[in-house]
């Protein structure tokens, strides 16, 4: 029921994942009387491999967390999660309210064990083809420790080497320079940890410009600068393609140019698109819980499906569960 | 001497502002033998309003601040400070060593009475026509105090309305959201000062992705943050250019179609050219002080004098050093 446009993309979604994948089942959670109305509209009708559960009530895109815990306990967010809890459905995905989610998500389903809180990770393009980055937190925590970071390069880690199949991925922390002396306390103590840890394959820091550039496969930092980060990319990506529409629309000239250059355009707007890359994880839970982005198209959030499906194909929170135990160890040794 | 070109981009900078300016002196410092030559390739020589003063040492783009500062006593970074400081000039512009320039003036102009620290500031680009805005702090500090971020938006303010005419300019703080209850310790008790205090006309938090947007005149912010966010937008901007690029350069058609959009482009990039928007202010301090990108171009580096002279016009540090008396007799009161 979420996210800026609820069952209208989640609906179309449900299904393109149900006919490119004949083994999954989709449980849609939410009105039931909405849902059904749209599953007609798009000839679809419940199933054995897509059930309706209803709920009756819906967290609202700027509720706060504690009102949504407190009074929405039939919410179509904490109903789906409650089906991850009991097992009646392997993972949540929700274009919904991030705060709400973070906390019902904490709530009913509980960190794993030494993992103090959960973050948000997700999968960012890079200039190198086929390679991307996956970076955390990007906001479900401020003010973290460094030992929480550490505890975020081993779930990063896990990601990297699990769904994206990378043999000993590379850690980053995010940093204002490269040489050691830079950086805030955070980063400094974090860096000491890092580099003292087998769990994680530490090269260095990175600066906010190298993002991009594809030189880690896993970029750590604390969730505010990461949130700040992750959103000044969104407006500067905004920034210059309006820059671009406004060159293009200035006369009959460039307006002509602009309808020649429009596949070209597509190329590049595909290269970007958040849709593309749509899916953050709530990472660190005893369950898996994916996050679309509020305004994504179905085929962003059926990205997000996929990323679930990924993530249970490899049991991330069971592999989190071993490495982080790991960690334990080493660190009590 | 400083920046990735030297002589060669501020020579011809600075016969751009003596033919801009009448009214204007420039010291050229470094090397002697190397500027005299450069000028006279530029047909150029020492006369009244262009003046070279040597200096013997030379500080590297890598050097560590503390052995700049102990070891390059006479290097052109330092000499040209000195000159501030004993009154031979009224600003210093250069693009080197952005620590070693920071420590440098720190070390010999001392921080105006009341200021904590000096800030880095600079001029950013919005969507809105004409309309730019003043982000602080850019990577001077990290770990800063609440009252650290309240002299930084007082010295933005000031900058703000002295320099770009704005009456009354709004100030903001970089946040993870828009609600009272988002964001760090910091922001948050920067958030309760700024909203008691009549020294800045504060209208509330900003997200990473409407800094771009043109609805504050200044952004204050953590000096981490502050240069993850530019950083990250640097990057961006250079991953999005690069992708064009990558796509135009795809086959014989793309290349024509490119070559016909190319004057677009260059529009484009002028609008995001960091040359454009060249020098940073090193705020705070008893003397002008202008950090110019490593680099910049000619024009970019010319702008950087401009920023310099629109600072010693208005006599910037006078204007802060007034400002932040009446900011702590209000803290008193």
């Amino acid at each position: 029921m979420g996210g800026d446009f609820g069952t209208r993309v989640v609906i179309p979604a449900a299904k393109k994942i149900l006919s490119k994948y004949q083994d999954i089942n989709l449980i849609l959670v939410g009105d039931s009387y909405i849902i059904n109305k749209q599953l007609a509209r798009h000839n679809l009708a419940s199933s054995k491999r897509l059930q309706v559960q209803h709920a009756s009530q819906k967290v609202a895109m700027h509720e706060s967390p504690v009102q949504a815990l407190r009074t929405k306990k039939d919410s179509s967010m904490r109903v789906a999660i409650n089906l991850v809890k009991s097992g009646g459905a392997h993972a949540c995905v929700s274009a919904g309210n991030t705060g709400a989610l973070l906390a019902t998500a904490s709530f009913v389903l509980k960190t794993l064990p030494g993992v103090d809180r959960p973050a948000i990770i997700r999968t960012l393009p890079t200039l190198i083809p086929d390679k991307n980055v996956r970076m955390l937190d990007l906001g479900a925590n401020v003010d973290s420790s460094p030992h929480q970071l550490l505890q975020f390069a081993v779930m990063g880690r896990v990601l990297a080497e699990a769904v994206d199949n990378i043999q000993n991925p590379s850690v980053r922390l995010l940093n204002i320079g490269e040489e050691d002396i830079k950086g805030n306390e955070l980063v400094k103590q974090a860096a000491m940890l890092f580099k003292d840890n087998d769990a994680i394959h530490y090269v260095g820091y990175i600066e906010g410009d190298k993002i991009y550039h594809g030189t880690a496969d896993v970029i750590v930092c604390d969730g505010f600068v990461g949130n700040i980060a992750l959103k000044v990319t969104e407006g500067t990506v905004n920034t210059v393609l309006q820059f671009v529409k406004q060159a293009f629309l200035q006369n009959w000239l460039s307006k002509v140019a602009g309808l020649l250059v429009k596949p070209i355009f597509s190329k590049i707007r595909k290269k970007i698109d958040p849709d593309y890359y749509n899916g953050a994880s709530l990472i660190g839970l005893q369950g898996i819980v994916i996050k679309s982005h509020g305004g994504a198209s179905a085929n962003g959030f059926a990205r997000a499906i996929e990323e679930a499906m990924h993530e249970v194909g490899k049991n991330v929170p069971s592999l989190i569960r071993e490495q982080v135990a790991q960690l334990l160890k080493q660190t009590v040794e």
